[in-house]
C-alpha cells in the first residue's frame, strides 16, 4: 500500500503561533528567505514579541516547526484593520508568508495562508488581503484569492 | 496681482486628524464616495473611533475641512505594522484616500497622502505602501510612489 503522504515523509505539519523561543529555531534564519533581515538581538525579539502580542488577536503571526528537526520551516502573519467603511467594517492583512526552501512541495504555503485566511474571517473581517509578485499570483489562486489593484510603494531608505 | 491660490479660491486647507466631531460634520457621507458605508449609529461610530485611538500614533485618520462649508472634505488613513524583517522593521499603510468630488483640482488629495507619508516616516517605517486601481496609478506616482507588486483578495461576505 502506497503511502499517500509520500512527499512529506508521513509527517503531520501543525500550524501554531508564534512563541518566544522560536527566535533559537530559526524563525530569523527563514525569514531571510524572504528579504533581507539582519540579525535580531535577543533582546530586541523579545521587544517587538512583546509589542505585537499587545494586539492580541487583531496581530498574528504563524508557524509551522518540523518537531523532527527543532526547526520553524514555514511563517506568516495577518493583522486585522479596523475601518469605518463598510459599517465599520474590518480587513485581514497577510504579510510576510515564506516557506523553507528545504520544505517546499508540501503545501504548506497553502496551510499558512488558510490559517491567516481563517484568523481574519473569524474577527469578523469581509474580506482578507495580500500582496505579492507576479510570479506568486498562480499559488495565491489556489488559495482562494483573486488580482484586484495594484501595490504602490514610498521607500524612506 | 494674480492670486496663485485662484483653484483654490483664496483657501488654505489644513490636515488633521479625525475627532469625534466630524461624524457631524459629513465623514461618512464622505466616504461613501470610496466604498459602500451604510448608515453608522453614533455610537457604532464613537466605539470604533475609540478602538482605533488606542492604537494611538499606530493608526492615524485625517481630514481635512472646509472651513467655510463646516464639511469635511478629504480624509485617509495609515497605520504602522511591526515586523521583525528588515531588522525588526516597520511599514506604513495608506488606506482609504478620498477627496470629496465637488473639491477635486485643489492637491487635498496630495496633501492627504503626503500627511500620511510624513508619519509613517516619523514613525520610522522603512517604507509606506498602498493598493489602489489602476486608474489613480499616475496619481499616486505624483505622490513619489512606484508601482511594485499586485494585490490579492479573498472575500467572505
Amino acid at each position: 500500500m502506497e503511502n499517500i503522504n509520500s512527499s512529506s515523509e508521513g509527517k503531520t505539519f501543525r500550524v501554531r503561533k508564534l512563541e518566544l523561543s522560536d527566535k533559537s529555531k530559526g524563525f530569523i534564519e527563514l525569514l531571510r528567505q524572504l528579504t533581507v533581515c539582519d540579525s535580531v538581538s535577543d533582546k530586541e525579539f523579545e521587544d517587538r514579541f512583546k509589542e505585537i502580542s499587545m494586539y492580541g488577536d487583531d496581530h498574528v503571526i504563524c508557524v509551522i516547526e518540523d518537531e523532527t528537526s527543532g526547526k520553524i520551516i514555514a511563517s506568516g502573519s495577518v493583522f486585522i484593520e479596523k475601518k469605518f467603511i463598510r459599517s465599520c467594517g474590518k480587513v485581514g492583512h497577510i504579510e510576510d508568508v515564506v516557506v523553507d526552501a528545504g520544505a517546499r512541495g508540501m503545501q504548506l504555503g497553502k496551510k499558512i495562508v488558510e490559517f491567516l485566511a481563517d484568523h481574519a474571517h473569524s474577527m469578523g473581517c469581509y474580506k482578507v488581503i495580500l500582496d505579492c509578485s507576479d510570479e506568486n499570483k498562480v499559488f495565491y489562486e489556489k488559495c482562494g484569492f483573486k488580482k484586484k489593484e495594484i501595490q504602490m510603494v514610498k521607500y524612506f531608505i
